[in-house]
């Protein structure tokens, strides 16, 4: 038994769990209890880190009785049947009011199944996504929990605790009940995933476009990394552009593999969003391009198709274009970011909808400014946005994203269109422009689509002009009628 | 009880399966079992079709005894819960060796379940794709059944009796075990999305870029039928681009509201696409768009964003410009549909290996070829690369594709471009390009997505020059380390 009473407990001590314990344990006010199936990895923990003090349990039942009434503890494994596994000994030893936290990249699905069997024993348990990988883990995440509004009282503060703090406000808000929390990260990743793609496409185009080096194309984003889109991720692709490998002598990206991995969250959000029917276009697009990457055969069997005769280079003649076409490409960056954001939102109102949930989106807005991976100043103006109407039918008609992609428009539609004609592939790029010139249409040719529909399966349509649903009698004599 | 004995039976005569069992009685040695759950349909369709000399029944007691055995029924209810209800009564009242198709419109995953479920009692459950609509329900359908071998023994010919028949070849299958024939039938929905989807936007483009009206655009799909292009869709879009409305006196695609519905068969596709990591980013962009389309709030919000500042149209000044223009929209509409064709054999491909099918690609192309939506000409050059090459790394380098699209690829090019400089929004164009040019790479810009992802996650990367997994310590002193 032990004789310290913690107020915070976590089970699971690989890096995440023993970073978050770590980051906890250095707050005032708490008391951490550590608990890990192999016990050696906890005798590791606590002798590594004296100054946490941590209370460390070897069983399930001296977990529980080393935690403080109401119980809480986070979860730090593996998602899937792990998760399940913990939760389960943590049932058996906690009691009615105690509250047991998901801190893993459960899918928000999973997370409302064990929510709802979870309340059944009248314990609370709360989803929470947790951003900032390993550094964040230790030093302040961005924090999603869902689960009750209950539980997040006793909840709230500690994770306030540990949150980044973002202008002077912990990265932390109660997003909803049961898996919202869960939902809201899954967004979170799915715009980092589209972040990343079009930051890998604009490096791209640079690189190809003016024969920069990595470390000179460094020095943009550092520069861009002063502007509107300043963020972590811009920041840290000047670091890894800057990077030069020690073996070879040459910048580090030239000797990574150009196969990129995933572990599943982005395509989440892209089947999610088909659920809710929700187009995330740039986000899909960012997914397939990872996964086309890492498809080594077929690439080397495609190489040789035919591209471009010539290979395309910005001319530069005047001394003035390279400039341009630079500063073309941050803008149709910023634009394109504008876009996998007003997806990512679009996908937020409608999981709310559909699932019953009380989202703030100015305050998940506000969360992701600090700790989280997409962190970035940008996201002041969407919670201003929000502030100023919630009810907002998309991102992009909000004064300040309106005003941004009016300056950025002719620039994004230089930068397609010279990347379909170099041979460049931009599917991110383009696909958010046609998305953006699908929204804005008068008329979309899905009427057509609408017409195909009705010939071939009876589908029927609708007509601008009145209410009602027709079909033409199409293998018959034409007429219309109303169904 | 019922005095003749059929050799086949169908439940379910809603439209589509009245139209079934009148095809299949229509056939010499064929005699038809019908039930339905309400009866009054059944005597309806008896009593509306003397010829087809159908064998009414009016329990499932009464359908069993008149079915010869081994029973062979197939059920054609609305997929869902409808599917399992028939199933649990027909396994009460059939024997081990009978045989349960099911041929609607059921997720292949579903179809594996009660695959399994229903063979623990010795009957035979093949789930069959049937594509066509209702008239080839009637006439000849594409069948793309799954389930055993030896139920296809059985089935084979009385599906070959009324299947569609095209050069000669009935347009059925066994296209492999279990969930294999559904799954098929998915992806042939896929790229009926992908397809139609392609044609509206050559058609937007076509008529935003020359003025012509959509009775001028159906002579020019008229035309492409001609060609390699020959097609149903682009039959059929001939002749709604022709059909004039009645009542006002405009053409009926000006009239029909620009929001097209969907029934999810498109999103399933590529929801199973990502959890295969398989991009079919045409097939995407087309769910998308129908999903985009369908948001009247949010695209009378968008619709004063601003675009191009001066309305596009072809330049013919020489005359010959839109000539030339509506030959590259043609170019880039059949580049793209070898694409959406690449993505959609891709998928087929990792879902047999994901699944344990064997699955002959060329023979799926070869049922296609008559009977459902996406039949076409062009099939018979996917026959031939896989009877060529039937472990082709993709499509798109058989000798016949890589020709066509080294015809296409500058028209394409200059379609994609021209659309995104005019603001037109052409998603299925442009991610197909992409795509392409992704494919044919010879670096990626995933090098540096590896980057950021060890840099904010210590996620790792592989390096081009040597075995192994590697970390740069980048919170460190940024030397690599194995790891």
């Amino acid at each position: 038994m032990v004789d310290r009473k913690a107020n915070i407990g976590v089970v699971g001590l690989a890096v995440m769990g023993s970073n978050l314990a770590r980051n906890l344990a250095s707050r005032e006010g708490n008391t951490v209890a550590v608990f890990n199936r192999s016990p050696g990895r906890t005798d590791e923990l606590v002798e590594e880190h004296p100054e946490a003090e941590f209370v460390a349990a070897t069983t399930y039942e001296e977990f529980a009785a080393s935690l403080s009434t109401p119980r809480t503890a986070i979860i730090m494994v593996q998602a899937g049947k792990g998760t399940d596994a913990v939760i389960d000994e943590l049932v058996k030893v906690f009691e009615p009011g105690d509250i047991i936290v998901d801190g893993g990249n459960a899918f928000f699905k999973d997370t409302i199944r064990r929510e709802k069997a979870v309340r059944e024993t009248g314990i609370n348990f709360v989803g929470a996504g947790i951003s900032g990988g390993e550094e964040g883990a230790l030093k302040g995440p961005s924090i999603m929990p869902g689960g009750s509004a209950e539980a997040y009282e006793t909840l709230g503060p500690i994770l306030a605790s540990i949150a980044a703090i973002a202008e002077g406000e912990p990265c932390v808000t109660h997003v909803g009940t049961d898996g919202a929390g869960h939902f809201v990260k899954m967004i979170h990743n799915g715009i980092e995933y589209a972040d990343m793609q079009l930051i890998a496409e604009a490096y791209d185009l640079i690189r190809r476009g003016t024969g920069k080096s990595p470390a000179e194309i460094a020095d943009i984003f550092a520069e861009w990394n002063k502007g509107e889109l300043e963020s972590y991720l811009i920041e840290i692709t000047a670091e890894v552009l800057r990077q030069v490998d020690a073996e070879t002598g040459t910048p580090l990206v030239d000797v990574i593999l150009d196969q990129a991995g995933a572990k599943g969250t982005g395509a989440w959000t892209v089947q999610t969003a088909l659920d809710l029917g929700i187009p995330v276009s740039g986000i899909a697009e960012a997914v397939f391009a990872r996964s086309l990457s890492s498809k080594p055969a077929q690439r080397a069997a495609a190489s040789d198709l035919p591209g471009p005769t010539e290979a395309w280079t910005v001319d530069d003649s005047d001394g003035t274009s390279t400039d341009t076409f630079i500063e073309d490409v941050r803008l149709a960056l910023y634009a394109s970011k504008m876009i996998a954001y007003a997806q990512g939102f679009d996908e937020i109102v409608a999981g709310a909808e559909e699932y019953g949930w009380d989202i703030h989106k100015g305050d998940i807005a506000k969360i992701w400014r600090g700790g989280c991976i997409i962190r970035a100043q940008f996201l002041n103006r969407i919670t201003e946005a929000y502030a100023e109407n919630s009810d907002l039918p998309t991102l992009l008609v909000a004064p300040y994203f309106r005003d941004a992609i009016t300056g950025a428009e002719p620039s994004w539609r230089r930068v397609v269109s010279t990347a379909a004609t170099a041979g460049i592939p931009s599917p991110a790029f383009s696909s958010s422009l046609s998305y953006y010139d699908g929204l804005r249409a008068d008329r979309l040719p899905a009427s057509l689509i609408q017409g195909q529909r009705d010939f071939f399966g009876a589908h029927t349509y609708k007509r601008i002009d009145k209410e009602g649903t027709f079909h033409t009698l199409w293998s018959g004599d034409r007429t219309e009628i109303s169904s």
